[in-house]
């Protein structure tokens, strides 16, 4: 027996289940030789990775480099390249993994139950909405629906999710199609008063959720607004000195109560009101909307979505009509296309960060489309007689309960409630504890002798009877239902506040009552969209890329699933093992110290890592460093994400080459040095391209006493290639739903920890009810709190967790390699047909570029938009349009695409060049012609009547690789934008706009 | 406390997770009073039946009867209703039953490692191929692929699997779709060889499976065939009254040999050669064609199906072309359609019961379409050079464990092996099994010193460990390796049996190595298959209903997918729990004494039911009982069973109004009384009605010494409503993929346990590894063995298991009352458009009715197919075309159509009605029209030359139910089966054939 230790086989899985007989002591002769007879089962990254090695060859001799190091040599500068393969763990196949992961997440204790309440509820989700759409990648790899002839399942999706807000919040007339979570979304309506009235003064309820009010605080502080906690009944407006009220109705503790008084003096005085609400509750409760309030929020989380240790789940919110403009997130309006039907499409778009930058709304990019269709869903499977069963039967149980409760003793500190309970113990205290313990269940402590129970529509009697016993009640839910003879008092249909307004009138909350009939309406729905499963997404800075099933599997199972983020933290035992090696693996991924889980999105990880910065430069004495650099070619959330932060953006040119304009920056970096906070780089460039000068600039900025923030949009080129932390980053976000594989989700879930160097661990944020461990060290002084739930969108991670394992630093340095290769093939195959914009020193682009459209307009009146809705009719979805520049097309292929489709696609741009030059020959009408016309549905090309002077043929399948039985088809004509803006309509259309139709 | 026991609430889930704090003992009124104000969370019949109260309200309105009660009076004979409710568990909602399934689940130990092998081998199966074949309702709710036009899809699917079992068994010409197991695969294979030349002798290869053994023994016993079980090398053929013979290769020790000398000897005296294989192994092995062998069979479930604790798997069954006729099972073949286009169908339909009855080649039905699919997706996702890394993987695994094995001193039985090592102890047996226990590791037990290890493609280094140390070999395999200097000696490569030739060559199996590239083709291949998830499918008889989620989820769970069927019980202690509750379920609504989980589909459970029934009368001296009466009306595997278990046959006509003729029935049984052994009757019939009679002709016959037999078929008309049981059936097979939810999976998997009276039971089948444990008790006198597996396809139990839990007593009943009821609505709907054949007395038909087509012929040349066919362009499968009756369509709607729904399907057939009234006015050419042209591809709809008489809209969007964006269209022309059959293909065409068409 060699004496020799061999390191990388201990860790993990082979830690785990290795056998104890002390054989794990290995010479890596022995392994090399046992691997030459009995190799490895499965190289998952030939899973991953599209081109075959064939393919690669083809490529590579194709844009003239002798092999793939040649082709990076050319690329990336080499005074950043790595040099070395990442240390991450050896790779198995997915089904050792999974075994593995399986382990791991049989550390969490989904045995206990949880009635923590706090805005996190357990949910029955209907299995068929968890199979049909959370577990369908129709349903999770769309992207964004910004092509809506390609979008109008989840279009018409999130209208229901809108419809279903509005109607349960009644009295408010719009709402977005999601927000991050309920207290982001608190933030938010912070902001939303304070840009409508520009007071610097706002209120917040006391009685709000602990973690919303600490979300409202950070990033109130960092716009300049001073939060004032209150109890509701002293809050004072008459000064007109406040912007705004938060209100949470019911409240953390569970009370129902009256506060239209305070929604009056807000109103007399010039302030707005919000109210942070429960959905369900509304069921029975007066709503926001008719008690007055400007704006409700809340989660929508157990609207049909698994409590997810805390995410992720939608937030909605809902405004009145005059206050749309100001409304954050995105809002699907109804419009018409060409052909005059009543179709959906993104509106209100003049508000959102990439049009409006550091101007918009809110940086607000990803949201929760996933989940925000999944709680839509559910309210279609329910209908307005099955969520008021579910309110009504869960109001009972709390009734009952409240009044075993009583009869135990013990005072219940609020008499009017909807489902929370907040006991004031007054003895027995100790065997409380200690019950609860014994029956396995999770109860909300607010001090010694206070104690929550919050009930949800999964309770049963047992639940019940164990929770009497737990409060020492000697009968059960039964028996004390027999002595009140079924009557409870205290029962909110007596109440004033009772809801008497209708919900969820429309036609289509009450047709898909039968699992067969809602199969088919979201089958239907998913059919009308383009995703992953039918053609290569090629969005610029998006990175569709493969989201493998063996990644996606976790995040269903129970044990990540059922966990209330809220638990005591050793009943997560496996999701904090998972945290920690997925931040192990992240830093050595992008060379940073640390990374922090809390930032659920991209643009909310911008704003974490520069509120870093800002606490950072505080703590050394220079909270004067208040200006962000930023390129022009920025992504908008670049300087949404800085406002938020206070921050003065300054804008930084892009020279000719579609860099940075180093002498600019040199001026302006110079010129701002005193405040000098930062400056926002995204690398390799938003224009495609690996820079020359980054560690310079670095350098730079870190000589002027500033900080470097590097956008991590770009991270697919560069991972195990280059790191962010080696070449002078200080901070960046991570989308984990870009490069990890987390999918789109049709426009969310994202994910965005932000990893750090060294210097700003101390900063991250913390939380008020579950502290990560790393903001409970000594010299912690957290930013704040950014996310409802500690590590945000914590039951995705396992998603990036397998991503890596399987890869390994082989299969993802490879990744990176095939992403930059496919790129530029194809920008080799395109180049004689199109302008490719930028390329690097070599002529290289990175792992995107753009090809230039702009001088179409002149010689045949085409524009972006022609281009991108006739590639609908060669079967793809139109690469990221006019961004970064106006009236170009950037392309992103990822690694995961195969040479046929980069060459299916290639073929599409190819031709449609030729059907412009028919246009610029005079061939053909400037404004009667195939682009003009485009996209072309299957009901205008199969109509008995056509009248375009091209043929059928040439509209749908001009060229041979589309063929009729598995083409893509739009299904609408091109949309009307300019229609919809006018006729702004954000709810469910009613029905005869559908009956019109078929006539 | 009330001194009370509440029964039925310990059950199940309560029982389990009940606290223990003796609060169980409760009075019924104190729990109705709870249920007043705390009543279920869900009622899941409102999710399993279509229609709403309101829509059954006005359909019951529209049959013109007073109630649900009314009707079912009116419908099903008085004196057999049931009149009571059944007794099962309260009902809770699907999250609940999964939590309690779960605990179930538990107890079955798969962290248990088998090496057992047997035909059953560890599988990593892709995730992506579980995800989007097995968990997706597209691939698992299609029917059986009688109508090609919608179902290239899997058909293309099929023909993969077809050219992959040819490949590997090269040298044989053509393959099935599918066989139930590699049990009754082999007993099909002396079928065949009896058939090819009436030899009443067969060899078998004393060294098969034993499962396989016993099965053959079984089956060729029944049609009077001798089995001699000998050693190969001491067969002898020169009586030439030999049919056949068969060999396992490798055997079941594993070994590998070259039998070729036996393959000559039985052919010089005109015997045929079968052979039982292992797919893995023919990667590296000479296969069984170019050994010389006549046929080649196996379980495919090695690639890419879970070992599902037996099942289900598909069976592969290969033959030689001049056989091809007599081969057993559904044969998919190339063909073209209208237009001339290459397209698939089901070949050689002739052979089939469904035409041929009890000269049918066999009565296999229901194949295993979804795992042959899996297993042909798993070749295409390999390939060969990664089928051939697996098998030399596993195999070198197999010869250094030997090796290690051998170090410590144990004796090796063979010297050449694949992946299957016996082992001869010499000594410290009793430490062997007390490490194996401490390993958790399953091995094969041939007796005290003798043990075998099979290994597969899951193995890894740590498993290799373990076993090495359960042999006592002091060194890992890393050492051995090292040792060995990585040669490993006794490798297949160096043997003489070494496999020469290639496989998987066709360019499917090498285009979709990326999981991108093999998702986008699954999802291509669902697309052009009808299935429940778009739109009814009517088929008579075959009951496609609602496969609910909820249902479908706890077949993947690994407790349940990854159990070998041979583990020791106390391992598979959650399926015997299973088991026992669902046998209990099931008796409760049959009214049979017990059910026998073994037949693993309906006819197979014909087969058991009769041969129990033949079992039965040989124990009471009544051996010469051997006539089966059978209306000439019934399920062609009726007559195919009977003959199967050397049965005489007897056909009993049918009179005008569609019943049994009763008096030709009794003249039949009379004469026939001395040898009488069964009557097999199906109802409600299979015309759809209840007959009245059917009390009386149980009666009669048992009178006359017979027994009864009731297809189950028709068991959703009668659930809850009348018990076959009680009426006077002795026996009847349960059709779970009909009635009990079980998705019909494109063509299978199905499973037919039966339910027996108890003077049956002690006949059920018992099995030689795993002896159920009612083939052990005193009186038994098990008929044999008649699946490979103890119970059959013990891992889809739970899906009805989970239907009949959610749905309880009423909801049950419920079902059967709507099925009924949405017939009768049709049936009424259509009754002034068409002839509606056969009602009951009153009037009103059962769950299922027939229209009469025929007449149309000499009015309009109009026959059933050209309406089946026309349907299509309606979006709607065709009913069951000309079974029972001629040119008839038989049409079963389920109860899990809503109103809707129904009144689409009706308006598609009075619409077509339409169609045919202006061919036989004279206004549409009786050639030229739009029946005889359907159905109508997308293609012809949206070509630039349209020249039928009629429009493209009155050819695809006939009615306004037709939508451009959701219709489902046929992918290909009429079939022409003439073509087909003229030119049988029966593998992958060759690429040019594909390209071809694009041109």
């Amino acid at each position: 027996m060699h004496g020799l230790k061999h390191g990388k086989i201990l860790l993990g899985y082979q830690k785990l289940i290795r056998s104890s007989i002390g054989r794990n002591i290995l010479c890596s002769r022995c392994i090399s030789t046992l691997h030459s007879i009995f190799p490895k089962h499965e190289n998952f990254a030939i899973r991953h990775n599209g081109p075959s090695k064939e393919q690669q060859e083809q490529m590579l001799k194709a844009i003239g480099v002798k092999d793939t190091e040649d082709m990076i040599n050319q690329t990336i500068p080499k005074q950043i390249r790595l040099g070395k393969d990442l240390d991450l763990e050896d790779t198995v196949c997915e089904n050792e993994i999974l075994d593995r992961l399986n382990l791991i997440a049989k550390q969490n204790r989904c045995d206990w139950r949880s009635f923590i309440g706090m805005g996190y509820y357990n949910c029955s989700v209907p299995r068929t909405i968890v199979r049909n759409m959370l577990e369908n990648p129709g349903w999770s790899t769309p992207y964004t629906p910004y092509q809506p002839e390609l979008a109008q399942g989840r279009l018409e999706s999130l209208i229901n999710y809108q419809t279903m807000v509005v109607d349960m919040t009644e009295g408010l007339d719009i709402a977005n199609a999601s927000l991050l979570d309920e207290a982001t979304a608190a933030a938010e309506a912070v902001s939303l008063c304070f840009r409508h009235n520009n007071r610097r003064k706002f209120y917040v309820d006391e009685k709000i959720n602990p973690q919303a009010l600490e979300v409202v605080r950070t990033r109130a502080q960092l716009i300049g607004v001073e939060i004032f906690v209150e109890n509701i009944e002293r809050m004072d407006f008459s000064c007109r000195d406040f912007s705004g009220v938060l209100i949470q109705y019911p409240n953390t503790e569970g009370r129902v109560f009256d506060f239209s008084h305070v929604i009056e003096d807000a109103h007399t005085h010039g302030s707005l009101v919000a109210c942070s609400t429960d959905l369900l509750a509304l069921a029975l409760l007066k709503s926001p909307g008719e008690l007055g309030c400007d704006v409700a929020l809340g989660s929508s989380q157990r609207f049909g979505v698994p409590l997810n240790y805390g995410g992720p789940h939608a937030a909605f919110f809902a405004v009145r009509n005059d206050l749309k403009r100001l409304m954050p997130g995105r809002v699907v309006g109804v419009t018409r296309d060409a052909h005059g039907k009543k179709v959906y499409r993104l509106a209100l778009q003049t508000r959102e960060q990439h049009i409006r930058r550091a101007k918009a709304t809110s940086n607000i990019c990803t949201a929760q489309a996933l989940l925000a269709n999944m709680s839509a869903m559910f309210a279609v499977y329910h209908g307005p007689e099955g969520i008021k069963h579910l309110a009504n039967r869960v109001h009972n149980a709390a009734l009952l309960l409240a009044h075993g409760i009583h009869k135990a003793g013990h005072y219940l500190v609020h008499s009017d409630f909807f489902d929370t309970i907040m006991v004031h113990m007054t003895s027995g205290v100790h065997d409380i504890y200690r019950r609860s313990g014994e029956k396995k269940i999770n109860l909300r402590i607010y001090n010694g002798c206070k104690i929550g129970v919050a009930l949800d529509e999964t309770v049963v009697e047992h639940d019940l009877d164990d929770l009497l016993y737990v409060f020492g009640c000697e009968q059960t839910a039964a028996e004390l239902a027999a002595e009140l003879g079924g009557k409870l008092e205290g029962h909110l249909s007596e109440s004033p506040l009772r809801r008497k307004t209708d919900f969820l009138t429309h036609p289509i909350f009450h047709k898909y009552r039968s699992e067969t009939n809602i199969v088919r309406y979201m089958k239907k729905l998913e059919n009308k969209d383009v995703s992953l499963v039918h053609s290569m997404i090629p969005l610029g800075s998006c990175t569709m890329k493969l989201n493998a099933t063996a990644e996606m599997e976790p995040i269903s199972w129970r044990e990540f699933a059922n966990i209330h983020p809220f638990v005591p933290i050793d009943q997560a035992r496996g999701y904090q093992e998972l945290f920690k090696e997925l931040e192990r693996d992240l830093c050595e991924i992008t060379g940073y110290d640390s990374i922090c889980f809390q930032p659920n999105s991209g643009a909310q990880g911008e704003f974490t890592g520069l509120a870093a910065i800002r606490a950072y430069h505080k703590s050394i004495g220079e909270n004067q460093r208040s200006v962000c650099l930023i390129p022009t070619s920025a992504h908008g959330t670049n300087p949404a994400s800085a406002q938020m932060c206070g921050m003065k953006v300054v804008p930084v040119k892009v020279d000719k080459s579609g860099s940075v304009d180093l002498l600019d920056l040199q001026k302006l970096a110079h010129k701002y040095a005193a405040n000098l906070s930062a400056i926002m780089l995204t690398y390799p460039s938003t224009n495609g391209v690996f820079e020359e000068g980054i560690r310079e600039t670095c350098d730079m900025i870190h000589e002027l006493g500033g900080q470097v923030y590097v956008d991590g949009a770009n991270m697919n080129a560069q991972v195990g290639l280059c790191r962010p932390g080696d070449y002078g980053s200080d901070v960046s976000h991570l989308n984990l739903h870009k490069t990890f594989c987390i999918p789109h989700g049709g426009g969310g879930p994202g994910m965005g920890p932000i990893g750090v160097k060294k210097h700003l661990v101390p900063f991250l944020p913390t939380h008020p009810v579950v502290p990560p461990p790393g903001s409970l060290v000594s010299d912690a002084r957290p930013l704040g709190v950014v996310s409802a739930a500690p590590w945000g969108s914590a039951c995705i991670l396992p998603i990036s967790w397998t991503y890596i394992k399987l890869m390994g630093a082989k299969g993802l340095r490879e990744a990176s390699e095939i992403a930059i290769l496919n790129a530029n093939y194809m920008a080799k195959r395109l180049e004689g047909h199109y302008n490719i914009l930028y390329t690097g020193t070599n002529g290289f682009v990175a792992h995107e570029f753009i090809i230039d459209v702009r001088g179409f307009k002149a010689t045949s009146n085409v524009e972006a938009v022609d281009i991108a809705k006739r590639l609908q009719d060669y079967g793809f979805h139109a690469p990221t349009m006019s961004w970064p520049v106006t009236n170009t097309l950037m392309i992103e292929p990822t690694e995961s695409e195969d040479k046929e489709e980069l060459d299916r696609f290639c073929d599409a741009l190819i031709s449609i060049r030729k059907e412009i030059k028919d246009i610029e020959d005079g061939k053909v009408d400037k404004e009667i012609n195939m682009l003009k016309m485009a996209p072309h549905t299957l009901e205008s090309v199969s109509a008995d009547n056509w009248q375009q002077p091209y043929t059928r043929k040439q509209a749908a399948f001009p060229l041979p690789y589309l063929k009729p039985d598995d083409k893509m088809w739009p299904s609408t004509g091109r949309i009307d934008d300019i229609y919809g803006d006018k006729n702004l309509f954000c709810t469910c259309p009613p029905m005869e706009a559908y009956e019109e139709e078929e006539e």
